[in-house]
């Protein structure tokens, strides 16, 4: 095993950070490795809005579901999802619709996801801690009503970036046969149930004792609390799926 | 600059491979690498189905449009997007509807991407080489059957990993002033002319000559060969995301 491998294998999210802010440097070397990222035919069909302004973290913060953590972390990356520059330079040689079709929208999230992955790599590789928010998605239309965001283009997640100053326990994964199939799709429910109590073990460890769950109960609440509205979110927003 | 962003930095696409095989040792390092990456809420919305079989591997390379390198890597992955698990724990409990909003589309999407280039910065830790096969959503009803993907599964790109056996020209991308924006987005018309005459210089040196375009023609020629499928695909597959 190597020094990346072992990184990128010791990730934990953080959410607490020092006061220390992220130098132009390290913000360089972030983004030229999150755009060194591979992307679907070149498209490029992401934005990141890097976010330093302390009001504007606030109200962020607030709208991903009174997360303090966005408006803490010195810098806040919203990763977009973009097909409004595409479509400024399909227009250039053509009068062809970029989106009402699934594919687009499809591309433009995964570009989102590989350039940002990239960037939490590289900033983790710096000292720096991550933690994905997916909590903008509770208030889409107000988060991209915020950040400016033109019509085909949806933000996707965020990203706090700062110093950790916190060290959490490794939050252990479903085991590698429930994730990984050789060949063909093989359908492991044992693997859910083995996995339910390895986090039932995790919780009671990460909370003393006080919390008894498992992780399809996680996933069972999870799923009684569903974003309904980013359908018309999307659709408002130019993107028509479907 | 530090090994690690140096080698993100250095990324590309590696579209020939020596005969060398990956080894389990490396398959195992590099799944670990996907699984630590970052999920949503922890749902890990993902699976990778790992193909060395020689026959299915030429059947994939056909359907993904004639991509000989499918079928001549040692290991070709194709990450999918995965409910199916999700549902099955959620139903251990409730009988919550898992999909029928984008959200849950989205969160599966994105799992699976960030799983991914977590594999391939892992891989290339390693001294292996990869390539994003977007051309699986060419025939994804075929893809799925051929892999025996369940509802709620579908397959969002391949991956093709090996010894690198070529030695490509980076390809240049978009200014960072095209995709990064500071507290608010900024239409940034003058990138995209800008990148279009890097590209020309690109394209005819890695031609020698021969080719004269830009990012912009090619972004229209894309836009004229829409995948309109997948639309459907996807509501076969399952996914109601409108």
């Amino acid at each position: 095993m190597n020094e990346i491998i072992a990184l990128l294998q010791n990730h934990r999210s953080i959410r607490k950070f020092t006061g220390d802010p992220v130098s132009e440097a390290q913000l360089s070397a972030i983004l030229a490795a999150a755009q060194a990222a591979s992307t679907s035919s070149n498209m490029q069909a992401y934005s990141v809005i890097g976010v330093t302004d302390a009001e504007l973290k606030k109200q962020l913060a607030v709208l991903a579901g009174n997360q303090a953590y966005v408006s803490e972390c010195p810098l806040f990356l919203v990763w977009c999802a973009d097909l409004h520059r595409y479509e400024k330079a399909v227009r250039l040689h053509a009068d062809t619709p970029v989106t009402g079709n699934a594919e687009n929208f499809i591309v433009a999230t995964v570009d989102a996801a590989l350039a940002a992955q990239n960037a939490a790599v590289a900033a983790e590789s710096l000292g720096l801690g991550v933690v994905y928010i997916g909590g903008l998605r509770n208030n889409p239309a107000e988060v991209s009503r915020l950040l400016g965001l033109p019509q085909l283009v949806y933000p996707v997640f965020g990203m706090c970036i700062g110093m950790p100053d916190q060290e959490p326990l490794h939050r252990p994964r479903l085991p590698r046969e429930a994730v990984y199939h050789e060949n063909r799709y093989t359908d492991n429910s044992d693997a859910i149930l083995a996995y339910d109590e390895t986090i039932r073990e995790y919780m009671k460890e990460r909370t003393l004792g006080k919390v008894d769950t498992t992780w399809s109960k996680e996933m069972a609440a999870k799923a009684l609390r569903p974003r309904e509205h980013m359908k018309s979110f999307l659709r408002m927003q130019g993107f028509e799926i479907d």
